[in-house]
């Protein structure tokens, strides 16, 4: 958790509400024909109009240098120091599509893929595998049975499956069995550290017996297996702050995030319009709200500046119906940059702002990075962001005589 | 004490002489009507030109969110770090007036107060009652005697005092007395934790013998018990930066802050321009000194914008004297915000700067808020001034080979 040990000292619950919208790969780099960001590129005039009566400027997703993937920028800012708190992706996967594991469960990542007749492999999706022809293959992989151990396999989306292995003895101490490339067969599971001995062997053997099930299909004649991995032990939100939290987000992944910090998960629809009524139906149940907007990431991350511009812009037409709702504290800012140039995510600082009735303009003229450096703020660490947002709503009281 | 455990192996004694001159509640924000803060809005060219020729940038008192107290705003400064060491209010308020404080002592802030004929809180602060009232009867609580602890009661300023008890096995882990409004009785002390009942005794028994000899005074009938605490464990600046430090400050708390952290308190008026000649009078004795100018914030925190500008306008004609004095190094910092328009101390970033003759023009037009973010320092914690004092001073040698 954020590095402030007496918060519980003054943090108190308070009526004010604060809105935290998180756009998925906000930050950006000048394109290098016109040296300007996507954000200045993109036509925001709300968010614009916003951040010249916010306090504005940039966080820090991990470290300089450090680009982190959607987990580490997530638990960022909501304070937790995302290089102490480590989520494993299988529990990440597993939490997205509302599985709920236990404390001692190994959640898994997997694919379904083709190996050809070497038994190497030939397509590392299955063909891009349907959800739809994914589901009952899920089910019949459910029917494998190991002695002592428990095994639920889940379809997740298209070719991607999650696998939960439950038991005395397990542990996430094992390899994966994913080679990485193709023209390579899959990898036998081996213990790592002394305690994996049982894990791998109940791994490899439901590898044999997917093998059987599978091995006649046209495209998913196996599986690959990944991010082996446990629940970690993470504070709740609501403990630490005081706040009654909740979580709005289209994609299982986030979802799967916000409970792991305790939030409560609103279910919503696949759009951000959607989501935006779900914020409106449950404002009154909640005084904080997390709200998740991905196409900007999807947008940098294809590389395609343009579409990250209008993701962008879309964004900005939604603004002025969440400000309707009036939060005491409305804070927008990002879990890491996808500069479109890159077409991944980076490590560069991520410009956001905070609105309350405690900011006013100080001088920042735009939203985005270069505007945002210039901030009251400065540059901060996002584990700090959160103690921003509960300043800005009055739930906390000075600190020390 | 700052994160660098090295120091002592880079630091040493030079005959450089540096001044800390701290603004208390320096930080301003700016005013809604006229989008320009305190210092913006002041004429100060002294201070301007100062920063012209110097190396500005911004502290972080404590945290990014996180309002101190005048405590965690100085120790911050000194160096050390305010989340790790606290300062009791009880210690703040006795070593303030001068009491000399045992490792042992319990130190506790009181107040007279009016309680009506149900013994129910009337009047907080005794009808405001003055110090040449509050004299006398403190003298008359100093006969109370209990076997086995010494007591002492000291006034402070008009209806404030300081109860000190020393005595084997006492501990601050009690409640307060304070119910903290009008309308209730006072409570009982208790134990906080399984070591407190003798010292819970000791005050409720003290509290009744209070109530006999203050029964019957028209206003000042009992007295409200806060900050129950005992000395810190803090390292000697002194040893710390091997310095041989003094502090200058008219107000009570600074002193005694100052005492703590092993700086010489010397003896000094109630107006700066005392404080000043305190410092021409002994700047041959010592080669760092901390000087404190309180107006600023006591503006702030009255919420009066103009008042403040005019505060930071009076300091700044102050300055060519103690520019005068040559310091080698001259820091000009503050402990905290204080935003005439939230009327209160605040979370954000202080303006600094520091002059000394490695020190040169950076292209900073003035001292304030918006230019000092654009200093050549930046953003920095306030733990690490120091370490900018003591490498301006060229106390610091290399670190590492």
């Amino acid at each position: 958790m954020i590095d402030f040990p007496d918060l519980n000292e003054i943090v108190s619950s308070t009526p004010s509400k604060i809105v935290m919208l998180v756009i998925d790969g906000l930050g950006g780099l000048p394109h290098p024909d016109t040296g300007i960001s996507e954000l200045e590129a993109a036509n925001i005039p709300n968010l614009n109009a916003l951040a010249r009566k916010s306090a504005c400027g940039l966080t820090t997703p991990v470290l300089p240098g450090i680009a982190p993937g959607s987990g580490p920028g997530h638990l960022g800012l909501f304070g937790y120091d995302p290089v102490k708190y480590l989520i494993g992706r299988g529990v990440l996967e597993a939490l997205g599509i509302g599985v709920e594991l236990g404390e001692k469960d190994i959640a898994i990542r997997g694919n379904f893929c083709t190996l050809d007749q070497e038994g190497r492999i030939s397509d590392r999706r299955a063909g891009r595998l349907s959800s739809d022809e994914a589901i009952p293959l899920c089910n019949e992989l459910n029917s494998i049975n190991i002695p002592g151990v428990e095994i639920s396999v889940y379809p997740v989306k298209d070719y991607r499956l999650a696998l939960v292995l439950r038991g005395e003895g397990l542990t996430d101490q094992v390899s994966e069995t994913d080679p990485g490339r193709l023209g390579l067969p899959p990898v036998e599971c081996h213990e790592l550290g002394e305690y994996g001995r049982k894990t791998a062997e109940v791994v490899n053997t439901f590898l044999v017996e997917t093998r059987k099930i599978l091995g006649n299909h046209p495209k998913a004649n196996t599986v690959l297996l990944r991010g082996f991995s446990s629940l970690p032990d993470l504070p709740s939100m609501a403990d630490r702050y005081c706040l009654n939290p909740a979580a709005i987000a289209a994609y299982p992944m986030y979802r799967g995030l916000a409970s792991l910090v305790g939030m409560r998960v609103i279910d919503t629809g696949t759009e951000f319009s959607q989501e935006l009524e779900t914020l409106g139906d449950n404002f009154a149940d909640h005084d904080f709200f997390y709200i998740h907007y991905k196409p900007a990431d999807a947008a940098g991350e294809d590389g395609d500046f343009s579409a990250k511009v209008k993701a962008l812009e879309t964004l900005d037409g939604y603004l002025p119906e969440l400000m309707a709702l009036s939060p005491d504290v409305l804070i927008v800012a990002g879990d890491h940059a996808t500069p479109s140039i890159l077409a991944s995510h980076s490590w560069h600082p991520v410009p956001f702002l905070i609105n309350s009735k405690l900011t006013v303009g100080e001088g920042i003229k735009a939203f985005n990075e270069k505007d945002c450096a210039m901030g009251s703020i400065g540059q901060i660490s996002a584990t700090h962001l959160m103690l921003l947002a509960l300043a800005n709503g009055d739930k906390l009281t000075k600190f020390g005589p």
